[in-house]
């Protein structure tokens, strides 16, 4: 008699060790995914999904974005991306905090909404509290006819496909492309000065999924730098600019499955308190992408490494400075540093996955944790 | 022959074993002397340091408060005092962050600078770029005369006091009474709703100094706290609101002191991920000191709890539902949840103390930290 060893979820994870693992690797489709059909004769369109226009761009004062978790981290890099791509002030403030606050909203402000699973209670409650002040409501989410996108005057569906793995993954970096071509569609309308260099931005960003493909490819490299921090319980991740934004997601992520503590740090900050914690052979993940303020960086850097600390880089490609100040150091390829975050968080999302397999935990279900959370 | 002993150093301290210790001590009388002469009239009268007018003030649709380290925690608490009393909105900063990230700056926004030493490389750089822009600029410092006292437009001076150890901690709260009068001061030249309510947030302001007393009162209590916390590696702060901004100037106490890897959450945040590092035994230091989110607080308690974590509560006289939720419970007198953060921080700054000492570490001076941090 032969015995089918392998059952439906075996099948399903299409020959992964685990969903996480599948999940990584369907980025580069997952962004494919999201773009498509949304960039048209050299512009993005939106048209079909934001009802947006000229004239209703121009009446938005202010831009708030609203999440948890790892949607909040993206929300993060969508401050930058959206004030520095139109010039409107953005505020980004945890759902569960913002639904509380009394929040300054009024029919001028945009607020946009980002939940995987559209049915997160606190960002729901946060979006019923921006209507009910006259706000415009935006929703990114990966789930058609979700709670969050029925409510919403507009949807940008993030199209990853299904996310299994409690740690999200996917999902994220399609809400940075979702976030990216909101970005754009705004200033379009709104014609602010980044109009006249939108055919190279949109190079930069229909060359991520292929530069994506090109980071998963060094995967056996960063299973090999999991072996530096795996028997470490504290580690500290610093970056600067959109890098702290990345590096509090690849902190997340290291939490909520390889249960190591580990903090993101804004690097400039670090003086101010956190360098006390810094001894000899603790483990620093320090983000160099951000080329503004790669010097900087590099100074932060020299700072961990003269308490001893034991530093993993992430550069650009050719940024080969960083290798004198480092112990290790992995390297995307190069990208305008606006788009820097969709590549920088693969190498940590790995980092994550290696060390919770490396420390014997179950990785698609971490304790404690719910993939969607429902109730408050 | 008659030796002495003592020496400069020890005849400072007052009797005190620490600098810290004694500065902590002093709060009552810093946060008096902060509002000395500022009250007139049942008003705040802030007229002969601040320059604004009604109109000038009404010119102003948005408030920026950069700073950093401790600076940076009184004026998250800020960001929350200002928009409620004036309706302004407003966005706070890491100075580190601020400089580099091109923000959105111009004639209609206020820029608040806090430095204790109003020499930090950071934030007085932040001042410039604002300066810059056209923005006016506005320093709380405890140092009149310097460099940020200087190139400001207007300058509040917190009478703390010299502050010598590297932990602040009366600085931080003289910060917090400086944000309160400027807070009230627009107010009233806005003539915001408050206004009509402002005779009994002065009752409140000015109960602070005796109702700090009350809690300094306590510090034999706090330091039999400290027991639990102290052969820890790891520890949680948990808050809402304004509580979650002292939970993070908390958190940073103790790490800066007693090097313990303390981190701050918002108590919403701790489902979407940092709830897979909360085990059996591990310390939470739960902050419920505001009413408007208490019964919230409350079921954030019940889920570490559910998990094993010790819990260690902050709140009101009175809310003795806490005890129920709790391991163990510290009571700060009644107050308006505005100025709950005054109260609230001092026996977090206690128990960083007692930690601190206990582990048999340098109170007053910190491995790796300087007391200003005056290069980048």
């Amino acid at each position: 008699v032969l015995r089918v060893t392998w059952d439906m979820e075996t099948a399903e994870k299409g020959g992964f060790d685990h969903f996480m693992l599948k999940e990584i690797y369907e980025q580069p489709k997952a962004i494919r995914d999201t773009l498509a059909g949304r960039i048209k004769d050299g512009l993005v369109d939106l048209s079909q999904e934001v009802g947006l226009t000229a004239e209703s761009a121009k009446q938005i004062n202010k831009i708030h974005f609203v999440a948890c978790g790892t949607a909040y981290h993206a929300g993060l890099v969508g401050k930058t991306v959206l004030e520095q791509l139109t010039r409107i002030p953005v505020e980004i403030d945890v759902a569960s905090e913002y639904r509380y606050r009394n929040p300054i909203i009024d029919e001028h402000t945009l607020v946009v909404v980002v939940s995987q699973s559209g049915e997160t209670a606190d960002t729901l409650a946060a979006l019923r509290e921006a209507k009910k002040h006259g706000a415009r409501v935006l929703a990114i989410t990966n789930v058609v006819g979700s709670s969050v996108s029925r409510e919403a005057d507009d949807v940008i569906v993030t199209w990853a496909g299904p996310e299994i793995a409690v740690a999200s993954t996917k999902a994220y970096t399609s809400q940075l492309i979702a976030i990216y071509l909101l970005g754009m569609y705004m200033a379009q309308l709104l014609e602010t000065s980044v109009v006249a260099s939108i055919g190279n931005l949109l190079d930069e960003l229909q060359s991520l999924p292929e530069k994506t493909e090109e980071v998963l490819g060094q995967a056996d490299k960063i299973a090999e730098f999991t072996k530096s921090i795996v028997h470490h319980e504290h580690l500290f991740f610093l970056g600067r600019g959109m890098d702290y934004a990345v590096a509090l997601e690849g902190s997340l992520k290291l939490k909520e499955i390889s249960y190591i503590h580990s903090e993101a740090y804004a690097a400039g900050e670090l003086k101010h308190g956190t360098l006390a914690l810094i001894e000899e052979g603790i483990p620093v993940i320090s983000l160099a992408t951000q080329h503004a303020v790669f010097e900087k960086m590099v100074s932060n850097i020299q700072e961990v490494k003269a308490r001893g600390a034991h530093v993993l880089g992430l550069a650009s490609e050719g940024d080969t400075e960083l290798l004198k100040s480092v112990d290790e150091v992995m390297y995307i390829p190069t990208i305008h540093d606006l788009f820097a975050p969709v590549l920088a968080v693969v190498p940590l999302q790995l980092l994550a996955y290696y060390a919770c397999v490396e420390r014997g935990y179950d990785v698609d279900k971490p304790r404690n944790l719910a993939k969607s959370v429902t109730v408050e």
